[in-house]
């Protein structure tokens, strides 16, 4: 059986030792997260996390979720207690709004939550994370009444949300959805329509169940012009706040997948469902990337996730599994064998692994601080900085990180040869869980094209100068370190690789669009390599003055350090291929005709 | 429901116009094997798995295996009269002797055929996979009685058979095995131990399952060279050959894995067991080796199989799927979408796995040939230089082709979106059956530590030298071919990488062992990636040949000519990256001590 411990000193490093997150004391919120508390609220998360929701991750694989004949569904044996556990201990609205009841701290920490959360059961997550975005979605472009209504019984907990994007025979191009929004006298609308892929679309959680859904109203314009964002909850409010009717959605069956079992994907029927515009008529897409935004962090956040839980467990299998001996002579020559982690190629997974998590870590907790200051910042100026980053970022982050992350969970399972591909070592249920990350939320291909054909260009390309301006500026700060040099060096080759590859878009793409389509993959990933060479490059920093001021972590912070070289020598070079590959453009990947193939 | 198409154009391609294999009409088997002969076998092939074991892949991950209280084991519906049909078209036989009733066939053509019916079915064919297999150990280490008593039964697929070798605590470090062999006064042994992962340990496809076991003889010398081959019939076998009383071995139970549900994955249990001594006493591992390199070459076949399946359901869907538009206007304007088949990223997927589909079949086919030669070759020194190639490559083709399969079939999975992670399209089956290959007859580290720890140094380092010289032979030979420029060019790149990483092992593993460990797994890729190179020259020569000889084949090679452009400038230079971390050494992989972890 898996298990997971919380690496909640890790992320109390990246927050005070590298972030320094106590320079941010003026942005609300941020006064309240000193030190002390943040630590204590991650030690009893962490806790929390380890012995409720870990224990529930395989039952909740086994048992799945099930349809009832009346089209209610029953979550997985336990999961209702502890989402009450969760509720009832403040977590689900620990970055929500204290004047919708929640707990006010910064996303900043609430991802790390997050984090602790999906390492130990994903698919339980899943269910309070879609509740967190849609409660952004509604804060922000809800009207007053509809914040009253929801907003607090979310933030308790008590009821749950969803996001409702995709049909059928519309994924990424939502341009052609038909479900349809027909205007009431009341100003309601009535919904029909069909949404497939729902996650945690119906379940036995919570009392009700406040789905966020896109529409087509009536005579609006065709394509991505004419879709408004809706607010249908399962059962109708009344006036006092009290449940009224059932209204006229349900669960028309639950996906059988590949993993995430313990979360119901639901298709959902709309049939004259009750609904009220949020926000402006046809304007629901732009209310959606609100909530997509936020989302792809959290998908970014799985990926992470999923390696960190695979890794510690691929960790303790190595060290407790004896089989073969060291090239160099018996480490435990009274046993039959020594352990396998003395094989360099059991340490090199591990180091991939680890070396990844670290920084990625480190990626996730800057993003969600930019996240914070986007909505919180002091002035216009940082806001705006801030914003940038994310939208850069946000694919980035969302791509790379669930890629990576994947990969690392089957990585982990290698490590544990065939005992791996059976079922009851939890490992092969990482990898099925881990699969879907790189898909949902905008497949990555999505985040690709979106970094390259949307992000890189905005303003003028502000963002991408932006970023390339402070690292340059952060090397040329560090060129005379020698302490710095085997990360500021590799990290300077890496920069050179990703700014010739944005040359070289610009150079050939404009004439020639799928010369940006061919390369937007590679350049997603050299641009995640380059992101982590720059936390890790950070982490350094940080390590090397802790360590310069003892405190008795000197072997911890070394760690680091070698760490954070292993990742600069043999992680970053990868960069060249992806280079090349961008280089090669769009002729040998267009060449085709369709019917060749 | 995913479908499969055989490849049977390709195949003969590969046979017929790059490797001509009737030059190989002095070698028994191949003067038998005439193109139009080739041409109707693997075309009866094709429709057979296409019609009889394709539609089975689904209901044996659905249905999976089970054992009754009585420890016998009931396979999927439809898998019985599967496999005696399989056995009626003398499929099991195709390349055995015809003194025991096989066909008699070379290998080169039945390791087609292999591919065929992984692609259609992976979980059924491991139940004659590996009974080829163990008619090869028995054929080559049995005793005349014991080949005349079980190889025409196995031939005519009667019977089935089987390889025990991994205990619990034992896999790949097969010396501490413990499963004992106590000697009998009638020349027989008594079997007792547990064996673990017994792919087809017991199943009711056929009336007898012959176990091919190492064990341990009382008193043999502790480690691996105390290990003996023993066979154990699951029914013992009466003189006349009707089957006798059951034997002392039975299935435990049956694991529950990620995937090939359709295959019996059995506890086998022995319990004074009869069985008797194949080959010598002591001499176990070396026969064990002869039927574990047959398995992974049927093995690294599986990743390509997996890899050609999941190609051909990705292309449809990629052609039916709207969604989006054109980045060059629409191609499609009269339906809401285009396909998404017009996107370069989707066509870098297909492209991606469809220039390493092709390489890769090519590998199979040439490797499969010169395991015809190792056994059949004219001479001495032809059998040697076989025998030198296959035990250099046969690592490489198991490590690099399922690892490459695997990834392919997630690149695949990807392109369909949400719906690639729901059961019912199939393409997670694929990732999900795909996954075990890069763990078993030996893991791909293993594979990898095979190569650089034994077969790169043996005999001097005669096979890798002589590999070396003929790509350098080929690439001299063609530096004046204009056409073959874009081929021979970046394989001259590559080879180079190659090179330079051998050497750097030479002069840098010798003192430090580690240094060899650390880069195993890099050099694995990196000569799979020359490998494929290479093949697709030799691919891109005979294209230019066929292509200008005419015959209404034009665009058909013209597609092969830049598929393998595709390959040269988009896959290739991935060298450069393995080459650097090679280089990078042991330090950073080794450093950290285990506590660390």
């Amino acid at each position: 059986m898996p298990t997971y411990k919380a690496p909640v000193d890790e992320a109390l490093f990246l927050l005070n030792d590298v972030f320094h997150i106590e320079r941010y004391g003026n942005v609300p919120g941020f006064a309240e997260a000193t030190p002390d508390t943040v630590a204590a609220v991650l030690s009893e998360g962490g806790k929390f996390v380890e012995q409720v929701l870990q224990p529930l991750n395989r039952i909740g694989d086994i048992e799945g979720c099930k349809r009832n004949p009346d089209a209610s569904v029953t979550t997985p044996k336990g999961f209702k207690e502890a989402y009450h556990s969760l509720a009832e201990g403040g977590w689900i609205g620990l970055a929500m709004e204290p004047e919708y009841g929640g707990q006010g701290l910064p996303h900043t920490i609430a991802i790390v939550m997050n984090e602790f959360m999906t390492s130990a059961n994903m698919a339980f997550t899943m269910y309070s994370g879609l509740t967190q975005g849609a409660y952004v979605a509604l804060r922000m472009h809800g009207n007053d009444e509809q914040k009253k209504t929801y907003l607090p019984r979310i933030a308790s907990g008590e009821w749950a949300a969803t996001m409702n994007l995709t049909e059928p025979h519309c994924g990424t191009d939502l341009g052609m959805l038909r479900t349809k929004a027909v205007p009431q006298p009341d100003g309601s609308y009535k919904l029909t329509g069909t949404k497939i892929f729902i996650s945690g679309g119906e379940h036995d959680l919570t009392s009700n169940i406040i789905h966020l859904v896109i529409a087509r109203i009536e005579g609006a314009p065709a394509g991505t012009k004419g879709i408004s964002l809706f607010v249908v909850p399962k059962f109708l409010v009344n006036k006092d706040g009290s449940l009224g009717a059932s209204n006229g959605v349900s669960c028309g069956s639950i996906e059988e997948k590949m993993g995430i079992h313990g979360n119901s994907t639901c298709v959902m029927n709309y049939d004259n469902a009750t609904g009220w515009l949020v926000g402006e008529e046809n304007r629901g897409l732009p209310a959606m990337f609100t909530m997509m935004n936020e989302a792809r962090l959290g998908v970014g956040v799985q990926g992470l996730a999923l390696s960190e839980v695979a890794y510690q467990n691929a960790v303790t299998y190595a060290k407790e599994r004896l089989q073969g001996r060291s090239l160099t002579g018996a480490k435990n020559p009274d046993k039959p064998a020594d352990p396998i982690i003395v094989h360099p190629d059991i340490r090199r997974i591990l180091m991939t692994i680890r070396a990844f998590n670290e920084a990625a870590r480190a990626f996730v907790v800057w993003t969600a601080l930019q996240g914070d200051l986007v909505m919180k910042g002091e002035d216009e100026k940082s806001r705006q900085v801030a914003d940038d980053y994310m939208g850069l970022m946000t694919p980035v982050l969302k791509g790379y990180l669930t890629d990576m992350g994947f990969q690392n969970t089957v990585l982990a399972q290698q490590v544990f040869g065939g005992h791996g591909y059976i079922a009851e070592h939890g490992m092969e249920q990482f990898v099925r869980d881990a699969r879907i990350a790189m898909i949902y939320e905008g497949a990555n291909g999505i985040q690709a094209l979106d970094l390259v054909g949307r992000k890189l260009g905005k303003d003028g390309g502000r963002a991408a100068m932006a970023y390339f301006a402070e690292l340059t500026g952060y090397i040329k700060a560090h060129a005379n370190d020698e302490a710095m040099k085997p990360y500021v060096k590799p990290l300077e080759t890496a920069l050179a690789d990703l700014q010739k590859a944005t040359m070289w878009f610009m150079q050939n793409a404009m004439k020639k669009p799928d010369n940006a389509g061919a390369g937007s993959y590679d350049y997603m990933h050299l641009f995640g390599l380059v992101q982590l060479g720059y936390m890790w490059a950070q982490i350094a920093k940080a390590a090397l003055e802790k360590k310069s001021k003892g405190n008795g972590v000197a072997a911890e912070m070394e760690t680091k350090l070698m760490t954070g070289r292993f990742f600069m020598e043999r992680m970053l070079p990868e960069t060249t291929t992806h280079l090349a590959r961008i280089q090669s453009g769009a002729d040998t990947v267009m060449a085709l005709p369709a019917e060749a193939f």
